[in-house]
């Protein structure tokens, strides 16, 4: 095997060690407060590192869409929520079809997705738990209100096949803390039992236990950690697993040097940051804008700088939208390569 | 076969009907002109689109990456230029695997770059034609000047198994026509004959014909065309080839619609706009935000407004990227659907 320096670049390496460590780290944390941990595999998209997040206490995984849990049930993980509001008769057979191989919940924030579901689940002669999620500040999807959850719920309860398995949010926040704690209220007075208070997101991990009444924690990029991460606090570089590898292909001036990675390979996510990622060798280098197949470096601040054919790595701003964009993965401990590991459910739009 | 309304989304089509007509198009127009016509593939990714490029006229194709020129070899295109300064053991034993298989044709900005090419030649035992990249004002990759132009054109000239290619740049503009002037009187007096002098970009592409002494164009998005096409005043709505179909999953607010097409669909990038595509439509709804698998409309400009289970139709900012995320695009001409084109070349970063 090759070390690191020695790969054809722009390559995308994931630290082993480093996702091990991510993983034991929360989910000591999530045990030691009773919280139980349900990680979400968008960010890595692997089969394996799903089963070593099981493996370390995980109750379950979460995906994002049908496609993402089906190359994970096909793996073998067993217990699947998937927060996602499901309409439409193609994607209700295949949910229905999965209900039958894993444990699987989903989400709805409507009577009309609840009564979509179902319908799919007589049709399937398979019972459904369907969690209400809830907009807790994040303006997305979710009923807008402790009393429209509780209505919604009534009705999923109500509904033939189906089983209210709970409210949900994204992400954890003050306001999500009071938005449940005003369910809680509002389903005790109406005799609802509520077997899960579920919450997420990587920022806001560490606080999972000052959410009042929260039972799970769904966080994803916590595994390979990023740039957006180290800025709020939750993790410091040496907890980011991720590097993309990149070669300067030109210095056409004494302050630019041109690398052979762009937004295919980093994409155009800012999160907020005025460049596109950290390079780790040239700190002070501004990854300032990216074309399709080239990033532009402004080196002018470094006192050293990065000659034609020299390789520098960069942490993303997102990890998740890089492995989007990996059909592979070379899997790495420290400089030493492991392997090469497949994005299993990479582009699993539907 | 479908129709299109019957597809489960997200989904991304591309109408034959008006691919055809913008290859048409812009090859009358080159013709007219007298200038060769190469588009850059970067946009479709798509084999059968290259060879439907070749038959309408074009002299041979573009490619960004050695990956995206095997792909293209290997579905049996035979003249590649490939615009970037190829770097490394690995590649320059791909380029050369390649030359010996088309008429394959390179760039350099610097002597380093060219000399590695030429040392890659004669280990094959094979020429290598190159051209020098020019920086005319885009701030990437090329030289900086017409001297040093005219400068690297003599190294590349007397370096072995080498053959100088004339000159390129991206995009045409005034300062190229200025630059590529300058050029092309300092070859004349050193006495190096140009074969070649190559620009690019679809926004000008109407202007091919102002630019002094231009050869041979270069235009991926045309075939397509986008949001920022039409903005340029380059093309029409009409004329835009991809559609990204959405369902609308949830109605949280009046305001408000989610889409179950995000930021793995669409992209981040903005090209200068404020919201991530055009909603056919629902004109006046805004795409203000995209999560992973959500896009955040804002439909509170909207007099009409769509309903959850509703599927709408996007316009994207930039139609290649959106292409490298798609492992297939579903072909349609009109409402009626051909079937599914794999995007052979997608992903390909090396």
């Amino acid at each position: 095997m090759p070390r690191v320096e020695e790969l054809d670049t722009p390559v995308v390496t994931i630290d082993l060690n480093v996702v091990e460590d991510n993983i034991a780290r929360l989910q000591n944390y999530l045990d030691g407060h009773g919280i139980k941990n349900r990680p979400h595999i968008k960010t890595h998209k692997i089969p394996a590192i799903a089963h070593l997040q099981v493996a370390a206490g995980a109750v379950g995984i979460t995906c994002q869409k049908i496609g993402e849990a089906e190359v994970m049930a096909d793996a073998g993980i067993r217990d699947i929520l998937l927060p996602y509001n499901i309409l439409g008769p193609a994607k209700l057979e295949r949910l229905m079809a999965l209900a039958r191989r894993v444990k699987l919940s989903v989400t709805a924030d409507s009577e009309m997705v609840a009564r979509g579901l179902s319908a799919a689940a007589r049709r399937a002669g398979q019972d459904l738990t369907v969690l209400v999620e809830c907009d807790t500040g994040f303006n997305r999807v979710g009923v807008q209100s402790p009393e429209a959850a509780r209505d919604l719920a009534r009705q999923i309860a109500g509904l033939p096949r189906l089983r209210f398995g709970g409210v949900m949010t994204y992400p954890n926040s003050e306001a999500a803390g009071k938005f449940f704690s005003r369910c809680l209220e509002l389903f005790r007075e109406a005799g609802i039992p509520v077997p899960e208070v579920s919450g997420g997101g990587t920022p806001v991990m560490w606080q999972a236990h000052t959410v009042p009444g929260l039972t799970e924690h769904r966080a994803g990029t916590y595994v390979y950690n990023d740039r957006a991460i180290v800025r709020s606090g939750a993790a410091t570089w040496e907890q980011c697993a991720m590097r993309i590898w990149a070669t300067v292909v030109s210095r056409p001036t004494p302050g630019r040097a041109i690398l052979d990675a762009g937004s295919k390979s980093l994409t155009s996510d800012l999160l907020g940051f005025e460049d596109y990622g950290h390079v780790v060798e040239y700190p002070k280098a501004r990854l300032h804008a990216l074309s399709e197949e080239h990033g532009h470096l402004d080196v002018s601040e470094c006192e050293k700088r990065p000659e034609v054919g020299e390789q520098v790595s960069i942490v993303p701003n997102h990890t998740c939208v890089v492995s989007n964009l990996c059909d592979t993965l070379v899997v790495v401990r420290g400089d030493r390569v492991e392997g090469e590991w497949p994005v299993a459910a990479r582009g699993k739009v539907r």
